[in-house]
Order: structure tokens, then C-alpha cells, then sequence
């Protein structure tokens, strides 16, 4: 950390930061310039609020110099992570995972067409909601349990690994016999509690970027997880919060690139909730491969005019049969295949 | 609800979009103009995805005519709502209620210390928080029960309401005894199973907007309260996500005068959250009153230099009475006291 | 236009409100439904402020149905613009055009090695910035006249078209016998008194979108120099401001599909802009042409180290011949060549 | 400025680095910790572009410690500035100098009673637009050179100081003889060679806020305006853009504060175009004046529903009048009058 002082600072001023900084652990360096003094903090903790600084008389800004993390980061791991699910199929290798589905879990028909339409297509994994609080206490609240069952079921019977989202702590026991890999939503990227449960669980945790979260902040949520000890974390990109009404949310694509910079784990692309619109999902899905996404994540259902929720973002089978046609001409070309 | 078709659409595509409507239980009017036909779907339903609509063939456009909420409306009940705590204080009446108090409760000599400050000063609530899960998993956690006793005893003692965050459904019992007010973080407005258990309970409910909610998305998570049965709710300003760095959040203080148009709900302003900054505190503070607020959330802590979380948004005690004297100049400008 | 007037509202003020309307030159049809009467406004007239109406009393909102362009529209025109260069090449057909050169012309050896290296590698027109007004004034700040001759003279030796910025009306004049194509920077999508001395122009204008632009907004921008004769107009995404900090700007991809759908003018992607690091330049481009781009717009360098401006965003000459050869890779995927 | 390398970095890309600081003009300290090498580079340099220094190997990340501004710092000049008028009037000074009037000179009448009205209700300067480049080609585009008579007549008249927005370079010559204060609007804030020529000119400039810009980007703005020479300069805070659409634009009070930490110069709130509609200007200008605005930007119309532009955003005369006994009882509370 580097703290810089104003020029007007006093020598009181600077012993007092001095101080705070060493009380804080750190190693103090000090460079007076002509302008300036500089105080730079050694040391090994990352986890500070950077304002008690800014806050003290004299002192005019504060940077961190390491990053705030340290298990996902690619300092700590040159090589990229990874995750191997039960049936050898490996998100962050040279092939790109497609994990496809319906938004909800709606009936065992349903999800039976749906999973032999992604798997037929090519699709790894299976998605599925079993839990939906809604906005309107009204609409569908999912079917829960038998969802999961239903999941596990549809992912044998078709050869998909399973993926669904968790959003309490007391779900995860309840969906642990049944899933291949848990999902967290963007609303839960900062539920600490749920990270922190999350951590100590042995199977791969998908982890959504929250829509109002920078990457640093995703990376951030993801080694709460790592520092429980589980180390199968894969991000997902699901859109952004941006002043454009058009779309739903601004997928942030270049967050892909970015990601495989700083952290050396899969990063995913969801392009469904990223547009929230069916005739940009495939253009955007096309992209996330080009930018390089170790997977994506994307909704289909049998009918979508019929979904209980989302069905305005799902694709038609045969759009995501194309789909999957044009994503085997684009990997190549990135080094990778589907 | 209203849909635009496009000046090209089919007499058939017309008819699908008329089908759909008359589905989901509305009475559909056409009209023809010069350029396009513009269909008018009337009905009594308040919760539906418009995307349903805007994906079918020869749709221009969707608009919402109807609020999507209800309760919260100032149409549903034209006055304010005035929410009364047990000693007798009015959130949402002529004077502006102060709520103040230390980020988290530390110990009974922290809490005590800060309650005689700011009930000195003319606050009427002492806030504090007893669960504080934390993004660094090695960083203070919060006192738990011992805190949420702690707040009970110092507001007894000085005569202050009490208020703290409830972050999980399973803390809501536990806290029940002891606080006066539910505080929702802004990280759970969208928790929906959190709000619906919230409408349940018979106490206020102070509700944080989310740093990437609009304004009608935290009018829609008081409805969720409300429509549980959960009448005294109090909205709360603290802040959103923007391109500006120099403060944590850009506090949104039009929204003041926004919701109170839309909604007759009280809403606070958190001036402490919403710049993350101490010395931005106070003018923000003021501002707040001036632009119509009916309470106030402001971090006090006896020494801030020492606090565990959040110091450097903390305002000294000599800070705050200041503050409060600022205020009650303000305040009859707006015809209001302190 | 519709007007959704509250439940509450008089007679008297739906009787305002129409006459209101009918003084705008619209007919008005008025559909009573259960909650609340709606007026719907209908004529030609797309230029108006929907304020207007929303301030008058019993107005609970305003919703436009028509675009407020024409012109742009796909209703207007349903088949996609081509702009056809002197040289036959054509941007919005089958070919992805791809445009390159250096941020600003430095010298002679430095545009024609630029020119040389972009020429071979495929590219069909060449960039180069002439009047370059920095945040300094002690920085450099283009070589004006001399950098468009230059530029005519490099683009004729290697067979390439020519783009250069225009930044003030003045230098529409000066700038019209040397280049092939306008490009109007982000900060002048709204300068309307140059976008329409620029719709008097009779050569193409590329248009980029203001970063603070809804898509919408750059649409309108583009009308206006349409509706001053000038058709070949060019679309151009390169970045939209965000609260992520770690990207200069936020590439919006998903505007490219949005644009496709909502206009027949072709888009470009400036990825160089969009991200501002050089190593984010290759994966988004890659995932613009995925998207379904009409041209790229990329900054090249001979040696980026030593380039007088944006040096950063630059390729290097064998990044850019790489980047080339994924392009063509790419495009057929999406039904284009390179 | 602070380099911070990787752990990674080799020797030889540090003294890379090195050897580029040096040619930049730095002289460089390299501290070396427990984890990394960090380079301090000192030197009186202010423009420079870090991301040269980003894209080298083994660079980790790059801190700006010096404000990339110096003249409109408060460390440049510590006591605030005031801008004294020809009239004696002060912008920065203890009272809040409040500018009204209409959007747009629209005739001798309108804008001679609209300074009759804001004159009696105590403003001290008056607005109105010349020119008015609008979005649609067809709508008033403002009286020019007329409207600039007019508004001197009205000024001396009614004995006020006039302000009018300047669009174009070749504007500043004819405006001179008429007009005491130059206003930059929102969109040419970073329209470097208009500012270059108003830093030359003897006569203060008031200068919006880009509604996409930082508050570091204004300050570098205006020390465009000051580095050729011109010192009168007032800051406007004038709403940014965000995800809300409620508001036309998010009015960032917390901006003011800001400003008066970082700069000596005053900074004027505009309420009108801050939020876009005429029932929040009122409240927002009370929380302006109470979070510590300089000065006031208030548009008032003497009829706002025949006003050619902006009407829906202005005030009546009446509301006027009410707001400013609002804000004389508000000013006392933060140490100012009105």
C-alpha cells in the first residue's frame, strides 16, 4: 500500500500515518520528492479498509499495490484451474463447455425434452431451477426437491452433469446428493454466509457476477469461497448495470479477457440473463467464445412460449441446435473446440 | 399495458398478440392510426413479464400503463403513512426522526457510550449491528445475541428505539425480543424469501435500496413486504453504483422527492453508506433534510479512530451534535422539526 | 403517443390534457378501463417533449409508441444499407471491412510503414488522426493539413481508403479533397451543428456513439445527418462509460444485434476505444465480428512503444496480421468473409 | 507516480521499466518487499498517460499519487476563489448567488418579465439561451445575436448580471460585448479547443459538468481554461448519468463537498437540468444550497407551458419566489446567506 501525503503535510501528520500503518502490520518505507512525501506499506495482509487512511489529516490519497486477493489471483497460480466434473468433462480446458436448459424445473416432461434437446445438441451439463422466490409472492415458486430429483434423473438418462442454483445455506444439504455443481446467483455474489458454507463443500461452485459488481469485487466473492478450501470455483459473466435500457442488462463481455488477466479460474458466459433477449443470445453467445469463455450458460426450453418464467430469453431447440453449429466453426479459431 | 405493432404487422400477427393478451386475462381495445396499430390490454393484473409480449412477431414495442406495484402506491392511500414506535416517535410525520449509532456493536462500553451521545444530541433510534458477516472471512463477525441484548439495554437506558440488520430468515425470531426495527441491507432488498417472511412480522421494517435498484424495483420489494400483511414499512436512500470513484456510492437524493410522489411511504436517507467518507457526511446529511427526508440513518461512534468496521465513515461525537444543530436550522424551512 | 392518466384524475384534467394534445397536432382516441383512462395520441409528428405531458395534473405517464427517428429506422428501409467506397469495397455487405492505422499521422515514415502493414494484412481502409486537441495543451496535437495529405498519399499507394476525424465545422472544407470517409468522434455525437453541415456532405460519415449515448440516442443522432440528405451513414460502438474501472470503457456488444434490429445502417466496433488496453483489443474484436459487426476499427502501430498518442491501445504489426487470420476464421461462422 | 511490479517480474523488466520512468522524465526509488518491487517515480510531470507504463511486462499496476491537475487544486491555492462580478456581485463568497431564467430568449417580453420576476425574488444574475441547437432540425434554434441584446437590455434594466451558453468558438467574439458570465455547456466540457479560447479571454466562464465526466475529469477541464491564462472559473454540478430513468439525469449533490475539498474554485448547482422536472428543481435546490453550493442555476419561465423549450423543467414565477424564501432560511444553517 502507498500512502501519498500532501505537500503541505506536516511531520506530525506523517508520523501519525506512520504509526497507524505499522499498529496495522505493516513495514513502513518513506521517499520525500520534491513535491511530496510517499509512505510505502510492506506486508503481508490484504484484508484493510484503505478510508481509515484517507480519513487521517495530511494525507492525500491511498493505493493499494497488491491485490486484495490472493488465492484466485495468477500470481498465485500461473497455470489457468481446471474443474473436472464426475464424468470427466473439464470447464477451463481446451474444449467449451455449454450447459443448457430450462430456466425452471417445471415438470418431468419438460425437463426430459429439454435435456435430450441441449445433450443431443452437444450441451456437457444440464441447468434447472428448483428454487424461484419470485417478485410476485403470485407467480411460480419452483418445485423444490423434486426439481432436484427430477435434475438428477433427466442428467443420468442423457449423460449431463447437473447444475442448480442454491440461494440459502439450508439448501445445500438438501441438493448435494442431486447436483454435479452448485450455482451461485448475482443477487447471492455477497452473501458471505452462504459463500463461506459454500467454501466447505467438495463440489464446483459457479459463481454469477453480481450486476452492479466490478471484476475485482467477483474475484473478491470467489476467494471467500477458495479460503474455506474449495477450490473448484468457476465465474460467470451475466451482464451489468448500465444506463442502455435496450437490453436488459450490458453483458460485459471484455470481462472475459480480463478474467483470464488477473485469475486463473473458468470463466462462463451466461448471454440469456446478460440480454434478457432471445434474438441477442446467440449473437452473444458467438462473441463470448470469440472473447475466449471457458463455458456458457445458456437457457432452451422445449416451448418456450409456454414457460413458466423467463421463456421470453429462451431459446427454441432449433436455435440452439445453430447455435451450437456456429460455436464448432468459432472455437477453432480461438484455439478451442465445443 | 399497451403494445405497439409495428406499421408492417400482419392482420394475423395482430390476433396472435390479441390471443396472448386475452391469456393472461386482460380486455384488449385496438386502435388504428395512420401509421401502425396500437393494442390497449386492461385488467386488474399487476405482476407479468412484458418480454412475453415483446418477442412476438410484429411487436414494436410494450409499455407498461399500470404501476407494477400496488400497495405501496400514493394511489392506494393518498396520505402518508405515519409508522409509530412503541414510544410513541412517528417516522413519517412533521419531524424528522435521527437514527444513530456505531456500524456494529463492540461492547457494552462502545454502545452505552455511543447511545448517550446521540440521544444527547436529539436521536430518537440508536442503530447498531450485531451480525456482520464480512468479505474478509478473518475480519470482526459481529457480537451476535450478546449485541442485539446490548442494543436493548442502552435503548432503555437512554430512552432510544432500537434498530439492527437482519440478514437471514433465521435471525429474524432471535432478534424479535430485542430491536424495534427491522433494518433490511441494501444487498437483501431482492431476497425475496427474506421479504416474505418480513411481511409476517408486526414490527418496522426499514428497507435499504439496492446500490443497482431503481427506484420502482425498491418500491416493488416494499410491496412484497406489504402484500405479506406488513403495513409499516420505511424506505431508505444509501446510495447507488455509478462511474464516479471518488465516493463509494453517488446518494441518490432526488430519489427523496421521487418516492414521495410515487409512494406514500416515509423514506430515510443514509448519508454514512451513501459517500462512505466522514467529512461528506454531514453536507449530505443536510441535504437530505432539505430535500424532504423523514429520517435520517447516520454512523456515530465514540472514537472512530478505534472502530472495527466502517471508522472512517463514522462522525466523531462532537461531529454530530453540530450536525444536529445544523439540522434543526433546516428543518423548519422544509416545515419540519428535528 | 400514450397518455395513462391516474385513477384519480378529473374530467376536467383528461379534457386538458387531450386538448393539450390535440394543440401538438395529434388525434386522440380515449380508451376507459376499469383502473384508469388512457389517451392515445396519434399523427406523424416524432419530434416532441414527452415532459410536456408528464408535468401537466392527473398525468400518471407518458409512453411513446412511435420511434422518435424515422429515418433510421428499419421501417424506413428494410434491406440493410451498403455504403459503397470509391474503390467498390462496401461496409454493411457480405465483407466484414476492416479499418486500421495509427491514432494519429506522426510523419510520413510512420503512415506509410502503418499503411504497408494494415494494406497487406487485409485491411481496406486506413485510420489516421490529423487534428488531435489533448486534455494538454503541452501534448501533441496532430500535423492538421499535412497528416490528410499524407494520408491520401499513403491510401493511394497501397490501394486503401481513408478515414480521419472531423472535430469542427471548419474543417469539413479542408478535409473533403483528401479523405473517403468522416468519422465524428464520441464527444461530437451531439454536436448538431456539425452533424448537420455533414448531412450537406456527400461522403460517408462514421458516426461513432457518444459514451454516455443510449443506443436510441446515437440512432437519433444518425437521422439528423440523414435528414439533411446525407445517407450513408455509418454506426459506430466504442465503448460506453460503466462503474467498472479496470476496462477504459465498457465495450457494448450487444449493440451491434440491437442496432441490426432496430436500423438498417451498418455498425462498426472500435474494440482499441472500447477497452483501451492493447491486450483486450484481439478477443474483442474477435467478438464483435461474432456478434455480427459490418467493420472493425483498430489501431495499429509500427512501434506502439514509441507512438506519440495511445501507444497503450495500439497493436503491434504482427498482432494485427495474427488478429487478421482468427478474423477470417470467424466471419464464415456469422455468413461473412474478411 | 508508483509502479507496482508483479512477483513475478525479472530484473530486467523492472529496470525496463526504469529506463521508461527516466525517459519520461521521472527520477525513480525502487522499494523491494517481502512480495514485490514497487518503483516510485517523482518528478514536477502531470500529463502523461499511464497506460504506456500499464502494457509493459512484468508491470503489475500503475498509481497516479500527484492530482493529474495543478492550478485548480487546493494545495495550488488554498483559500477559495472568488469570482467577482462587474456589478460587485461574488460567486464563492458567503452569500449564494442564485442565476435565473428561461431556457431560451424567446422574445423581448417573455424574457423581460422573466428578469422582472427572478430579479424581485432576489436572484442577482440572469439566463437565457442565444443559441440552440436542438435535436430535431425542425424545432427553434434561438434568437442568436438578438437574444444576446436583449438579455443585456433586460440585465440593465433590472439590474443583473447576464450568463448565456457558449457553443462554438466563433461565438465567443459576438457574445462579449453583451454577456458578463460564459457558459460551457455539459456537451463541450471536454471540447478542448473551445476551452482554449475562453482561457483566453478576461471574462468569468461557468462550466458544466459532462454527464458522463468525473469529478477529476471537470477539474481537468477547467485547468484547461486556467492554463491560458484565465482564473475566473465556476464549476456546475448539472446531474450524471446512471442507471435511473425516473430523473433525466442523477443530480450528484455529493459533488459539491467534493469539489470544495480538491479545488479553490465555487461550484454552482443546477436543479433544472439535474433532474429534468419541475416538481423536484425546488427540493433539489434546498439540497444544494444545504449541502454548500456557491451558486444556483435555476431556469423560470414567466409562462412555463407556452416556453419554446424546457418548459416542462421550469419553474413558475410563484414556485420561484416560494423557493427562494425556502433557501434563505436554509443558507444561515451552513454559515451563508442568500
Amino acid at each position: 500500500m502507498i500512502v501519498a501525503m500532501w505537500e503541505s503535510a506536516t511531520d506530525d501528520q506523517i508520523q501519525e500515518v506512520t504509526n497507524h500503518l505499522v499498529k496495522m502490520g505493516f513495514a513502513v518505507h518513506r521517499t520525500t520528492g520534491a513535491r511530496q512525501s510517499v509512505l510505502a506499506a510492506v506486508g503481508k495482509r490484504i484484508d484493510f479498509d484503505i478510508r481509515e487512511l484517507e480519513v487521517l489529516p495530511g494525507v492525500q490519497g491511498v493505493h493499494r499495490i497488491s491485490a486484495p486477493y490472493k488465492l484466485v489471483g495468477r500470481e498465485f497460480r500461473h497455470e489457468g484451474t481446471i474443474v473436472r466434473l464426475p464424468n470427466g468433462v473439464e470447464i477451463g480446458g481446451k474444449q467449451v463447455v455449454v450447459m443448457a436448459g430450462p430456466c425452471s424445473v417445471e415438470s418431468r416432461e419438460q425437463l426430459f425434452a429439454a435435456a435430450e434437446i441441449v445433450g443431443r445438441a452437444g450441451a456437457k451439463v444440464l441447468r434447472g431451477g428448483a428454487f424461484k422466490p419470485r417478485s410476485s409472492p403470485y407467480t411460480f415458486q419452483g418445485l423444490g426437491l423434486d426439481a432436484l430429483k427430477l435434475l438428477r434423473e433427466a442428467g443420468d438418462c442423457y449423460g449431463l452433469m447437473v447444475i442448480s442454483e442454491v440461494m440459502e445455506i439450508s439448501q445445500i444439504e438438501l441438493m448435494l446428493p442431486y447436483i454435479d455443481i452448485f450455482q451461485v446467483g448475482a443477487r447471492n455474489m455477497q452473501n458471505f454466509n452462504l459463500l463461506r458454507e459454500l467454501g466447505k463443500v467438495r463440489k464446483p461452485v459457479l459463481m454469477k457476477r453480481g450486476i452492479a459488481a466490478t471484476i475485482e469485487e467477483m474475484l473478491l466473492s470467489a476467494e471467500y469461497i477458495m479460503s474455506g478450501g474449495n477450490y473448484q470455483v468457476i465465474l460467470c459473466e451475466r451482464g451489468i448495470r448500465t444506463f442502455e435500457t435496450y437490453t436488459r442488462n450490458t453483458l460485459d463481455i471484455s470481462a472475459i479477457p480480463v478474467v483470464h488477466k488477473l485469475s486463473h479460474l473458468p470463466i462462463t458466459s451466461d448471454p440469456s440473463h446478460g440480454t434478457g433477449l432471445r434474438d441477442k443470445v446467440a449473437p452473444m453467445a458467438c462473441a463470448s467464445v470469440a472473447a475466449g469463455a471457458d463455458a456458457l450458460l445458456i437457457e432452451v426450453h422445449p416451448s418456450p412460449d409456454e414457460a413458466l418464467s423467463d421463456g421470453a430469453q429462451s431459446l427454441f431447440p432449433e436455435q440452439f441446435a445453430e447455435l451450437m453449429d456456429q460455436l464448432r466453426m468459432i472455437a477453432p479459431a480461438v484455439g478451442r473446440t465445443i
